[in-house]
């Protein structure tokens, strides 16, 4: 085979001049056989959502010989001469000339006929879903996101920055963490009826992390500007559409960004995002517009294109206790705000992403930067219409005697905190970050309801299959 | 103060057409003191390997207030005007208009004092390091190459897939594994004298992946080619300079590839890779090519522009079993190959990058596609001078016979791999894929001995502190 003729049906679909010779290789959509001796293959390679048409003439040796393996999910190559096609619905297609079949697949057996299946049935083939049409468009539009994310802040001059997944320390609470050992679990060896770590793998308790943000912060007071991107873990027990027990988060932090920095550049970033992904997916968005959400693409691009509401935790309550909305939780000062209440504000009020900051200080963890009133932190949750918060960031405390002081009042151990205290002891500087969390990101934009439908394994309470 | 007026120190240098108001912030590498009644800050915000240097007049307000707090290692920010420089070693420099001084570090405690730190001694202080000039040149060019890699395989059409961290299948048994888990380690649930994984969060036992091979298979043959770029895990209690518990893998899978393919992609993603950090990170690399090896950049250079040598396995060792090295360990047809075997091909015989291929079936997993020998697998490594194997990679078994009996043979379950039976059951397709141990990448392109100075934060037996 002449390698140099491939080509992927994306490359073809778009930029398709016809030409004498190519060769596609991809999986068998449909086939349907015409009176006149011949049938056309539709064929996809994952490259973009439409397949390729390719007729395929009976009078063929090749088709006489594998004609029962050209079914829905068989695995061809085919090479033969592009031309504009004549039929509806494509631009061009295929007339073959040699066809191979790679491997068949039994439509007794084969899970993935051309049928409708629900995304609860697909999770269970979590190995064959990425086949159909939802998953695979799924799954580019999370990929250019992922792309679309490390470009932003390449070109601002942010360092991409590994923080670590196995950790000893606990130091955000942000959660329920899992605890990761080498440890025989049978017979656990203990030490005056104590586990004794000192036997494990790291010579310490360990767990997986929940959040790099202080390990970001260390590399921020010394190269400025960095966003990690990576997978964090929460061992809560929720069997939500938004909950994932493994999911991926992105997690810039700026040294000499104050909070009014930090907000801005998170408008930024999610309207760098939705219009890079508006152009770049604009088929997979097509797609999710006419089978999920038939607003979806007018509201992302309403996203992108206005600017985002800011308003101060404390007016966003007197906006909710005036407004005449019946709230299952009811909003009073120093109230976590309920999705319900979010959702008001970014759907029914303002009509658009909110930026609500300046939250309590009673409600927020102990490194967020206390404001003059002694009463609020610079924290600040960025809200969408429909999806609710998906971003959450503040300005550090950079004060040493302030964050000790909270460290403590919080119940915390500050000798658990060394390094993370050291970092307001030597050169210390204002800085601020925040937190995406990648499923919600793509959840958002493709519409699909569920999260476990977004990533490629989901993991949750007893789920941790593939 | 006026946002607008900020400036990297990076594109100061670069860029720097003298302009009237410019600010910057940083942290002082060291400060001179001159007899005509001004100082000399050095000022670096880790944008570059450079400082910026800003002439501060004694008779500043600012200065006199804050004298005692410029030392090594405060953080300040000064604004003025921007200028050629006079002196040498820079191009411009900063006339101080302001100043002022985020936070100061006490040359009594601070570490990081301006004289020698051996990299061990960095190591404990893993959250002050950044600030040196090695660590900071390692993770600009580690940066760099994260970045790289996914131009490259995103230019190429690749999918970047997010592969599961927790897993409960030990599908390649490349390594010791990790538990994860959720259960009283004081108080393990049992059953009949078991553990009672039925207690535990995923209602079995749950482990850190140690390849997302397998996994990246199923998407591969979906969306034909996709590439992970993720962390990866051994419970191994290795303290080599070369062998990390957590580290990062890149792994593309290519469906059509065969094992030429296979070399051909591994062969310029290398060298596609070199040039590019030899383009974009050529400061920090010279700073290695003094400071490190000599011959560094020629090195790169010289890996980045020639062709590879590709060299059975079989041919391989005829070489090393008719040279005239001393081995510790002797050669023959179906051992494993020795670094030092590894090393002879690379730097003694060829001089060059030796990809060595089809390897004897028995050395080799169960996933590498059976020659038509019997003896051999198309499997294929490509070995670096210095570094030895840099990339491991293999065309997989495509026929569902041929690996059944192969997980036979080997000892393994086959009811644990019904999924990875099922991708040659429906559509099975040729492919290939390999993986690059990023850490190793970084050692190799910095010239860095340890790897535990190439990550941010290293894992490794007993140690897992920040």
């Amino acid at each position: 085979m002449d390698k140099s003729k491939r080509a992927r049906v994306k490359e073809l679909l778009t930029k398709g001049e016809p030409r004498d010779d190519v060769i596609v290789e991809g999986w068998v959509k449909t086939r349907r056989d015409s009176k006149g001796g011949f049938s056309f293959l539709e064929i996809n390679d994952g490259s973009c959502q439409k397949n390729i048409q390719a007729i395929v003439d009976h009078s063929l040796d090749a088709y006489k010989q594998n004609e029962k393996k050209l079914q829905t999910g068989s695995c061809v190559g085919v090479r033969g001469k592009l031309v504009a096609s004549q039929g509806k619905g494509q631009s061009v297609e295929i007339q073959t000339g040699e066809l191979w079949v790679y491997g068949g697949a039994d439509p007794e057996t084969y899970p993935l006929q051309k049928k409708y299946h629900s995304l609860e049935f697909l999770r269970e083939i979590a190995h064959l879903r990425p086949r159909t049409n939802t998953i695979g468009a799924v799954m580019r539009v999370r990929n250019r996101l992922a792309f679309s994310i490390h470009r932003f802040f390449q070109d601002r001059g942010f360092v991409y920055l590994h923080t670590p997944i196995i950790t000893t320390s606990d130091c955000e609470g942000a959660g329920e963490m899992f605890q990761v050992t080498t440890l025989d679990l049978n017979q656990v060896p203990k030490d005056n009826g104590q586990v004794n770590y000192g036997e494990d793998f790291f010579g310490r308790k360990a767990n997986l992390t929940v959040s790099g943000q202080l390990e970001g912060e260390i590399y921020a007071m010394a190269l400025s500007l960095i966003y990690t991107f990576g997978p964090t873990f929460r061992a809560e027990n929720s069997n939500t559409s938004r909950h994932l027990s493994e999911f991926w988060m992105v997690e810039p932090e700026m040294a000499f960004y104050d909070l009014d920095d930090d907000m801005d550049l998170a408008e930024k970033f999610i309207q760098y995002l939705f219009k890079d992904v508006l152009e770049e997916c604009s088929e997979d968005l097509e797609f999710f517009n006419n089978r999920i959400d038939k607003h979806l693409i007018e509201t992302l691009t309403h996203v992108a294109e206005n600017r985002f509401e800011r308003i101060p935790y404390s007016d966003a309550v007197h906006l909710l206790e005036k407004s005449n909305e019946k709230f299952t939780y009811s909003v009073e000062w120093g109230c976590n705000l309920q999705a319900e209440h979010e959702r008001y504000l970014a759907e029914k009020h303002f009509k658009k992403p909110v930026i609500i900051y300046n939250y309590p200080e009673s409600i927020k963890p102990f490194y967020m930067k206390l404001n003059d009133d002694g009463e609020t932190v610079r924290a600040m949750d960025v809200l969408l219409p429909r999806l609710g918060e998906i971003i959450g960031g503040s300005q550090r405390e950079d004060d040493l005697d302030t964050l000790q002081k909270r460290i403590k009042e919080k119940g915390l151990d500050l000798e658990e905190y060394w390094w993370y205290l050291d970092l307001r002891r030597f050169g210390s500087a204002p800085h601020s970050g925040f937190g995406l969390g990648f499923e919600r990101l793509v959840q958002f934009v493709s519409g699909v309801e569920n999260i476990r439908d977004v990533i490629p394994f989901p993991r949750t309470p007893k789920h941790a299959g593939f």
